[in-house]
This record gives structure tokens, C-alpha cells and sequence, in this order.
């Protein structure tokens, strides 16, 4: 998507041949700076310091780390070893083990005089497989807005909520969530998205950053605030991401999902979920039961980073150190209150999920 | 309430009779400063700077600052004069004007000379009503409690949750949705408090602080966490605030009231409102349409502040000042989610709020 006018990923090969660009994330939305990296331990470091983050794009940068680890040792223990240090980045993230996995794999068999250009190959299909499915979910979704402004009496303006970071930052293009938000911009649909900030990390910053970067018309609310515009009728339709959908359709995502859901549904308004086949695991039913809830670091929540005055960035302290915190990453939203899936092979009710077939990335 | 161990209100005379201590709450939950007042000015300053905040209390607050006003110039133009820079602190806070107006109205016939004791008087006399109808919420609210924990089964914790602060910090004692916390903890009742944060303007903090400080057992986290933690059964029963509540029982309370009673509604859990009969306005029916919301400043969104690792109070910029916000400060919960009101005149049901009679403060 466009930055400044200028289309990027957010992962991509040097004019070099061999080299790797990044956006770094952390600085967003306060700075836009690109990282070159020339070295797997690099590709590492930038996964443990979520500058490049998002279950799709950090697999994919993976397997950017694994290329640049060949170019120094192709041996059978410099892949094993490479494999480790970049899986260990994110010990929870299922595409990161994937990717490295994919990849390892596929390599294996190889002379080492051959791996290193083999995995430039595997990384970069990695990359645009990802596109792909993001184009795809985009152009599904493009539909399903199109509908939508339509049943609704072609208003001057059609308003889609969404919730934390589901955009082309978290994947290689388009994103999930926003891909169709993309599409529909680009084809002339008249569009405002509300963001919400998404506490306790604020993904919304990024979305927000995203969309403007793009031409979006887009405005940012605090997470309580949603079911006020829902209320007010000033949301047409929501869309969000997933980490994880169950067989039956019971959504995991984001923490704050869940009530935003219980909203649209009070006011009957649609609730899409994108959700790129990878994140479809239908080994699992019931996704409250089932689904194990990530509990992330209290601090996220006592404390807050952004711009001092000067301009310097700065980590301030909101609430002691001592105030106990339960900081839950993610929430169930249960298949009911999902009007439909948007995937890479079309809007999905949920008894049709099964066409995605396996389970996991 | 207590803080470290001693009994405090928000406001109170000091020994010498006449000058006026406050909290300085603009400082927590970072530390805990009071401060003499001396001058009408000062309050008026304090209350503008939300150095005391919550709608009884700058309602009492302001009444002690006609009393220092009347002790430097008890004449009808320095009543006058007095009155409107009070009232001015605040412009829309209705308890305010009301105290004030009430004060004055009193004054008025008397004699310049008997203006400055008959203020202190009235000013007492607001402080006790304020600290007897906390009490008497209180005291119902603890009565429903007990019949909840018994109801189910006696747990060993019971989980209450809230949002915002409608504490005694922003009262002179006890507060409003936490009377009944405050009396359940002291008469033995095991609870846990989940606080919601309450963005943007993070009241949670304050609610957390004043409960740690008086030993109620509680815990923190970001408002998109509540459906979630009513999803998996740790809420027993929800009691919030409210800034103004109509004749058919639509409550007007902080942004982010209206997911967490839709979230309630969706478990089966009971949500209260704590209710003093003077945020009651019977001269409302339908609060969606005819409750104006307060849209205020974005950069309570955009900035967040805190301690910087120096122990200096900062600032810091979140999201530029050029991102688009939406912040609304109160929404609408519609009577139907409303399990019941917890009034000074007992816990009563929508149909019989008319108890309360007539309209505001």
C-alpha cells in the first residue's frame, strides 16, 4: 500500500538481490523509518522487538532470515541452528514455526551450495502466496461493501468499524480486515473507517496510520466508545481479523472483539471476519473452551510509549508497578454473532468453513 | 476512606475553622498530595484543573469557596462576583451551579456581617446530605450483595465489576457504585473488584487506588477485557455510576458503560446503577434522544500521561494531533439492560424511579 505517495510492503529484497528491507513498527505511528537487514541474526532481533510483526509478515520475514543464514553457513547445522534462533524470536507464533518449518524442509535435501538460492525462491513464493490471499479476501469483501452500500440506499458515505490491526502492516499487502477496505476505496466507494484504539498495545494507531497513509478516510475512537456510534447509527458494517477460527466459527482475536460483536449484533449491524485460510484450525469446536487465552504482561497496560515534547520517545508509567493487572491478548467471539467469513475463496457462512479444509497455518 | 491506614475525605475544614483541605487528585494514582485552600480563587483554580473532581464533590467544594469569599468580601457584589467565577470553573457541571445558586440564594437576605458563619454552615450541610446519601446507597447496595453472594452458593470471592470512578473520590465520602463495595469489604463480605481502565481519561486508576488504599482486594485491566471476563464467569454482579439517569430508567453514564451492560445482558449477570436521587431527571424519557453526549478534546485521546523513569509527571504524544478523534464522553444504557437502581431511598426498579421525584440536582 502507499506511504507518502509510494507503494510498499513491508518486507522486501534489496535492488542488491540478497539484502532485506523492513518497516520498523515499533516507531510507528510516530516515525516511518525502513531497517536494512543483512544478517538472520538481525531478522531475529526485528521479530523479538515486534519491528516487524503480524502472524503472516513475521513468517514471511522468517524465512527472509533463513535465506540471508545460508549465504553465510549452508551447512546442515548452520539450517538447524538458523531454524532455532528464528523460531525461539516468538515462541507463540504459530506462521513463525510454520514458515521456518516450510522452509527448513524444503531445504534439507539440498547440497548446501544449493540452499541459499533456493530459499530466496521459497521465501519470496512465501510472499506472494500471501498477497495473493490478501488480494483475494480484499476482492471478496469489495462485494460484500458493495452490497452493503447499496441495501443501505447508496449513502454519501458507507462507515465500517474495525478493531486493532488487521492491515497490510501485519501481512506482506493489503492486510485481512483492510484488504477489502482497500479495494472498495480504490474503486471509488465512498468510505470512513472507525478505528478503534484497541488498549492495551493500541493497534488502532497503526490501522489509523495505514488508512490515512492511503487516502482513507478514517477516525480513531477509544474501545468504549464503539457501541455509542453503533447505537448512534454510525456504523453500516464491521469487519475484523482473526489469530484463530474454530470449526464451528467461534472467532478468536483481538481482546475487545467480543463486546464489539455483542454491539453490532444489538444493533444489527453486520460482523464480518477476514480470515485468511491459514487461521482456520478445525481441529477446534468451541473456541471459549478450547482456545487458550494468551495472558500478556500487566505493564502493557500500566505503561504507555509515545513522543515527549521534545520529540524524543519516551516509556511513561501510568499506574504503579504494584496494581495487579489481567491483561488477556485475545477474546472469543462466538460463531452466532458472525454475520459471515470473508476468506481468499469467497464470503463463507458458517457451516461452509469446512471447505477450508485442515487444520492450522 | 482510608489511605494508608487513615480516615480521609475529598474536603474538609482544617482545625483553625475556616481554611479548606483538598485532595490533590489531578497527581493520582502517582501520589498523593493535599492542599490548603485559603482563597475562593484557589478553589475555583482547583476545580477548573480537576484537582477535585466528580459531581458531588466540586458541588461541596464550591460551597466552601463562597464561605472564603464571603470571609474577604461578604458584599452582594462579592457574592455575586464570587458565584460566577465558581460556577465558571466548570461550565457544564450542573451540581456545581446548583451549589452554588443554593448557597447564594440563602445568603442573599442576610446581612453581610452573618454571611461568612451561615456559608460555613451550608456548606457542612451539603458535605453531610453528600455523605449520607453515599451511605445510604451504600447500605442498600451492600444488602443486595449479600443476597447475590448467597444466592450463589456463598463463593469464597464475590467478583464485582465496575467502570469509571464513582468512588468517594469523587464524592466526600464513600462514593456512589463503590458505597456498597466499601461496606461489603468493612462488614466481611470476601470481594474482588474488576476495574475497567475507562479510557480516555483512565478513571479506572483512581478507582483501583482509592479501593487498594482501603484494602478492597482489586484488579485492573483495558475495557475491551470485561466481556471477556464475564464470558468466562468471573463477574458475579456489575455496579456502575451514572451522571443522569431519565424517568423510563436510561442511564447517562461514562463512555464505555453501554458494551459492558450489553455484555452483562449477554451472561446473565445483574448490572446495578448506584443512583443519587439528585442525578435523577424526570423531565427525560428516551436518554438516546434527548441526552445530549459531551463530545470533548481529542487529545485526551491522542496524549496520555505519567511518570517518566525520573519520577516526573510528562505527557506524551500517542497518535499525532492531526489523526482524527472521535470522543464522546458519556453514552446511553437503555433501561432494559438495568437489573436495578441502588438509591438513597433504597434498590428500586425502573418503574419505581418516580419515587424520586423531580428533575436534577
Amino acid at each position: 500500500m502507499r506511504v507518502d505517495g509510494k507503494p510498499y510492503r513491508t518486507v522486501w529484497l534489496d535492488a542488491d538481490g540478497w539484502s532485506v528491507w523492513i518497516i520498523d513498527q515499533v516507531l510507528l505511528p510516530h516515525a516511518f523509518k525502513l531497517r536494512r537487514l543483512t544478517k538472520m541474526e538481525e531478522v531475529a532481533q526485528a521479530i523479538f522487538a515486534m519491528q516487524v510483526r503480524g502472524a503472516p509478515l513475521i513468517g514471511v520475514a522468517a524465512a527472509y532470515g533463513l535465506c540471508l543464514a545460508m549465504r553465510e553457513d549452508p551447512s546442515d547445522q548452520g539450517l538447524s541452528r538458523a531454524g532455532a534462533t528464528l523460531s525461539a524470536a516468538r515462541p507463540t507464533a504459530v506462521n513463525l514455526r510454520w514458515a521456518v518449518e516450510q522452509v527448513q524442509r524444503a531445504l534439507m535435501p539440498l547440497p548446501p551450495s544449493g540452499r541459499a538460492s533456493a530459499a530466496y525462491g521459497l521465501a519470496a513464493q512465501l510472499a506472494e502466496q500471501d498477497v495473493e490471499v490478501c488480494r483475494r479476501i480484499g476482492e471478496h469483501g469489495l462485494g460484500l461493501l458493495r452490497a452493503r452500500h447499496e441495501q443501505l440506499g447508496c449513502p454519501a458515505v458507507l462507515n465500517v468499524q474495525t478493531h486493532c490491526n488487521a492491515g497490510w502492516l501485519a501481512t506482506v499487502d493489503f492486510g485481512t480486515a483492510l484488504s477489502p477496505i482497500y479495494q472498495a476505496h480504490d474503486a471509488g466507494l465512498p468510505l470512513h473507517v472507525w478505528v478503534d484504539e484497541t488498549r492495551p498495545r493500541r493497534q488502532g494507531l497503526l490501522t489509523a496510520w495505514e488508512l490515512g497513509q492511503h487516502g482513507v478516510p478514517r477516525t480513531l475512537s477509544a474501545d468504549g466508545a464503539a457501541a455509542h456510534h453503533l447505537q448512534r447509527g454510525r456504523v453500516d458494517v464491521c469487519i475484523v481479523g482473526t489469530d484463530r477460527t474454530t470449526a464451528r466459527g467461534d472467532v478468536c482475536n483481538k481482546i475487545g472483539t467480543y463486546p464489539l460483536a455483542l454491539a453490532a449484533r444489538a444493533h444489527q449491524v453486520p460482523f464480518y471476519v477476514a480470515l485468511p485460510g491459514s487461521t482456520y484450525d478445525g481441529s477446534l469446536q468451541d473456541g471459549v473452551r478450547e482456545i487458550p487465552i494468551e495472558e500478556r504482561d500487566g505493564n502493557e497496560v500500566r505503561q504507555a510509549q509515545g513522543l515527549l515534547p521534545s520529540g524524543e520517545l519516551a516509556t511513561i508509567s501510568l499506574a504503579p508497578e504494584s496494581l495487579p493487572v489481567a491483561n488477556p491478548a485475545f477474546d472469543v467471539t462466538p460463531a452466532e454473532l458472525v454475520t459471515g467469513y470473508i476468506t481468499e475463496h469467497g464470503v463463507l457462512t458458517r457451516a461452509e468453513l469446512g471447505r477450508l479444509g485442515g487444520g492450522g497455518p
